[in-house]
């Protein structure tokens, strides 16, 4: 965890208080399970939601000695409890508890990451419908191809992050398990109802067969979901990196009043946000595929998957969390600069209408081949002349191109390109 | 590719000849919708059905010079169709092509993969049955922790395995798209209705907003879930691997009599199928993070994508197919020695059954503390002994163990561990 | 391996008979020195020389029935050699073979990326040096920053290229090792004489320990030497792929005069040479974790590491070999535009030498940060017009600030960032 | 970081102390460097020295602010210098100091790295004398081999790690360079002379050619490396987790007498901390993509790879860091038990001397075929009875086998196996 990168709530989600916290409620809602089934005393399970309380750093001094995490947290929980706390754990395994807790932190963490997703996807519309008719250009390769409009830019991104949400649903529910099922998953000493009750109580679903711990394909393909929904945090970044460079300067990330661009170039206002989540985009793909060796472990279990989960728990969580809701911060706060966009889109001399021509040639009767050769050699004047020369001019004096003056003037009109983006708009936000 | 890990009919998917008849496909269906709109004559929609067709060697021999695969395809399509050729293509760009024609591929292996996995599950369900009962020990940290039996093992599997079908079903999903928007996805030059019309035909639902290309988080998110498909794959390789080791020999690889196990020691009879499932799972997991670098594609698109699926379209689909009907065969076949599974599970001295003690001596009224000192100071000389002292006949000559020698006898049960695998084979398989 | 990705010196490395080729040296190298021992006749020997051959078929048949490899080569040369050829392969196991062969394939593919590495540093320097003192805009953030010149980009790629050649060699030198030490390890069956006699035979150094197989953290650490020379690729071809974007289109990949651009847009030229660059760093990238993830092996050895390497051995090669080649013909051919260079650095109206204004100030006593926001308010103000007011006028009608007209004019002048180029080529190439 | 995963040596080095104290050496060192050359006053340079003070608070305080470290740090450094302030970081950029900064804590984190190696060293060095001549089973495949000694293996582990410790020797010589060349790396407005002063006071090499940043090609080879060292660490913690299953048990992890194996299960030593070592192996293996990827920074430079080494600079080096330290105190106080690997050896009823047997059949004129025919349908039979026949006895007894019985009982001697240990010995230490 870096703190510059962590957010407070997503934090407190993996603090040891949170987790022993949630270890208590699982033992606790475990023992009353066990004392409606008869096998341990009512009092007992009550003693335990009344007197039940823990201190980390005692823990943290027992698991010195024990060098065993649950067993140090039930042994604290017995010095407040009492004799009663004898009743806790019947028949139950560490990973019980470890693998329990950590399906409660890990949709936790989800419904955090779905509310910034949901964040997201908010901006993402309000700014696509405010510039969904601001026509700029559309680029292939980094070159100019043909006008689109920068709300059709936000509409994809749009599109993308609403799969992405509900991809992150999908691997919420497959992660979010409960299982109470002993030492190598046979419930030889618990009965499954114990597991059926916490999972009702905690809003998690029953695994239906564990090894003592939950299987890690769950937490491979939660992992994986995240790095997925960062490769999409990365594009819409370099996004607004590629349109924020001098030459381009379509859009800036706001730049407050104090903020110094560089120590030594004071005019510089760089796209250090962007850039950062490019970065932090490498790092929650990073934990990918530990998560996915974490899932061979070795017969009914061993423990190698628990130092990789200590790590990319927190880590790939927070800053997801972050990176979304620096995103959302980025494109909330975008200054968008539409006059360069048109000034961008028509500075190629009109090469972004070339097509226009090929097809009307090509259907005024010209082989493909031809009108291909026809336009391309009007074209690369054009491009020659770095925008200086006029394709609709250059193709009005060629005496091979047989299109008509007002023909050719027709297919440099710009509307003809933004026809169709109520069509997308509504196939993206249900409605135009 | 390598040949040895290839099928025949995922490679096939993979061929010039398969891909070329999409984009044929594609390109026909697509001149239909055009007709049907009006925008081409109804005559050379029909014509390229006639008499459209192409040869891989001439495609090449004019991509050589064009170094653009599509206008060399389109080119050798038109050498048969004749002058009405100039009518495909219409206001559709190369990308319409080859996105479509991915997702066609992708849904394809897709398809051959689910039917690997029904395979699977199909023979996991079969040796699970049969094993339901077979009594096995169960470990943790590769150390006997209590029975289990073979037939648990491989219900986890099963269900493991039944995750990956539905996210492979889901993921299919997602990659099942068709765009057909022209340069930049604005639909300028050819109207929706075309691709709506190649998408029903094609058995594709329509992507909602295309930027020349398919949106990239796709791929990544069906590359990524067959990285975790290969990392289950792995898991049960490691679990076969394991229990053929000499000391464990539980079950081994089928073994046919012409094979040949080692070159220097005759006597060998090696989990090499298992060992090598284990290195196909590196290889289609490490596929996943390429799928994921390629989503950030510059604007509208750029092409570094395409060299990244070159190798992996065919590469991760072909090894994961390879590898699932390899698992399959293993799993068929798989010779199990039940009566060395009982001989391992006992030869520890019943130290197998020492958690029973410990929870009949709490509830016997002994702490937690002392209960477990007891258990372990006993457990510590059967351990030392390796197996040769009785864990049972210590802790009946024990004086501090309260218990009875009857009610000892009675924790040393085997049944007492099965007694919930109905409970778990019907939650896994509907039915015990 | 994909073959639009290939060159065959490099594919020539990894075919069956190339394969075989060296497994044959290896059985005939090591039966000379098991002669020289005395251990086998010297005639058989001599007759695996005289008569020994193979047929890439024919062990394909054998292996089919017999399942292993090297059991196959022998029993074919067998059937060439005669009995004399049950004195081949005397205490050694097929790792010997198989692994020495792979170090053998290894330094040949290393020889041949080597070269390339060579070509390529021959090429960048040849281009840095015509480019010297071409002055560009160096950019920070994608945002003008100060001039270089366009041969400091390439001296820069030249420093780079130079020590992942260094690294190359390194890795070269800690693959290429010979064991031949038998079944795991011990030389129980086989005298170290032979493994140094075949070393010595085929320019490798002797691997001090194995454990039947070659200790595979050499090989992890060649795949990712190789790894970091994609990342480098990458690097570069990046950079061209940004100066050819239409607002920039400071170079251009070489178009020849038959390449069309786009199927759509005939005026586009496209930087997809480097865009493909790209997508081969990603693939070869992702070799690297499976190539770690193969150091593990269980005990002495097991096969996982071999389907891995069936992949990336030829693919890791294959695919760098070509970016190297590609790469290399791209910088080769790169069309270089140095009026558009001085254009672009020109046109944010002297922005790029706030940074001497700044120090001139803070020389003349002002304080820094009064410094900074004389210069900023100037800065923004051109920044804000896209490069119509020019700094120097702005900042000459400034009245707070105290420097001349002609203090500021200095400040102005390009020459001024240029004249350390010598030096910085000097310490690149050992002589400006 | 993960606080229990984290040594306080390391740690120290990525404290926001050490890293501005190392700023302030960069500045105070350059300012030197100035006055020397005579840009700044002697007396300014001596201030800095004299009067120098930060405080991380106030930094943290004037960075959200200006959102700008470096400014930051040199405005509350000014706070405490005075006037003389503005002589600091002359001609310089914020690279400078962060990079030549990175560079200086990679290389302490080095050479603690280093040192670990070393301890590491001579643990394995100790304790494979001490096991020089312990017989134990060599295993392929898991499957019982031929003999070797524990001594072998840790000698091949030896040899292993002193690789790792030249390859980090490399490394870190590959990252421990110096940049201040200013905002685009031409030293327009800095002398080189105070690259190379700085560098001379750091023990640092002078970088030949930046471009605001230090290249991270260096930095890329430089995590991986760690993740080769990683995935060793692996391998030899697999070794002892499968030595230690309960079937095997050959060695165990030092089990401290407070400690508790299972909550559940009171027999159990589990081996918990090389399970952990294979977790850890795999997060340091993880952060080497997002390393790579920072290779390809665009231009002169972006800051994308900044939050990725916030990430990886601590956690890899920390991690790696405890994760040899834990290595070796795993392999120092590893329990050894010398009777049950030779109790293993023997389990097989003499299976591994097979390939004795074989040898000789062969070389007493028998068919390379014949005698892994005999040989093999003795040890299936062997095999089968899981030990309880001997394989000496059968070969025997079976007519077709012609060796006599004193030749037969010769192939069966253990010191036949172990005759080279001394050779190999030496190779890796120098001296048997």
């Amino acid at each position: 965890m870096v703190p510059r990168y962590s957010r407070p709530d997503m934090v407190a989600i993996w603090t040891p208080e949170a987790r022993f916290k949630i270890w208590f409620e699982i033992e606790a809602h475990a023992t009353d399970a066990l004392a409606e089934l008869g096998v341990v005393p009512k009092e007992a399970a009550a003693a335990i939601w009344e007197k039940g309380a823990f201190e980390v750093d005692r823990i943290d001094e027992i698991e010195r000695e024990t060098k065993h995490d649950v067993i140090a947290f039930l042994t604290n929980v017995a010095e407040h409890v009492g004799p009663e706390a004898r009743f806790m754990h019947q028949g139950m395994t560490s990973s019980d508890v470890l693998d329990t807790c950590l399906a409660v932190q890990l949709a936790k963490a989800s419904d955090i990451l779905i509310a910034d997703l949901d964040a997201l996807l908010v901006v993402l519309e309000r700014r696509a419908r405010e510039h969904k008719m601001t026509p700029t250009i559309g680029r292939s390769h980094g070159i100019h191809a043909e006008p689109v409009t920068f709300g059709l830019k936000l509409a994809q991104a749009h599109a993308e992050f609403a799969r992405n949400r509900a991809r992150l649903v999908a691997a919420r529910e497959d992660v979010a398990t409960c299982a109470i099922s002993g030492a190598v998953g046979t419930f030889a000493n618990i009965d499954p109802f114990v597991e059926e009750y916490v999972a009702g109580k905690l809003g998690l679903s029953v695994e239906p067969v564990s090894t003592q711990v939950i299987p890690r394909d769950r937490h491979a393909m939660f992992f994986a979901t995240l790095g997925v929904i960062a490769s999409s945090i990365e594009r819409l970044a370099t996004e607004v990196r590629h349109l924020q460079r001098t030459e381009v300067l379509e859009v800036e990330e706001f730049f407050s009043p104090g903020q110094k661009g560089s120590s030594a170039m004071p005019h510089k206002r760089n796209p250090v946000l962007t850039e950062n989540l490019t970065g932090l985009a490498r790092m929650v793909r990073g934990y990918v595929t530990p998560a996915m060796e974490n899932v061979a472990l070795w017969h009914e279990r061993d423990i190698s998957h628990s130092s990789v989960e200590r790590y990319i728990g927190p880590d790939a969580t927070i800053t997801l969390d972050f990176a979304l809701a620096r995103l959302t911060g980025v494109m909330d706060k975008l200054v968008v600069y539409p006059e360069r966009m048109l000034k961008n889109l028509n500075k190629m001399g009109g090469l972004v209408h070339s097509q226009r021509v090929l097809l009307a040639l090509t259907q005024a009767g010209v082989s493909r081949e031809d009108a291909y050769r026809l336009v391309q050699r009007n074209a690369m004047k054009v491009w020659d002349s770095d925008g200086a020369l006029s394709l609709l001019e250059l193709l009005k004096a060629d005496p091979e191109v047989t299109l008509s003056d007002a023909e050719l003037e027709d297919k440099f009109d710009l509307g003809y390109h933004l026809k169709h983006v109520d069509t997308i708009f509504t196939r993206v936000f249900g409605a135009a």
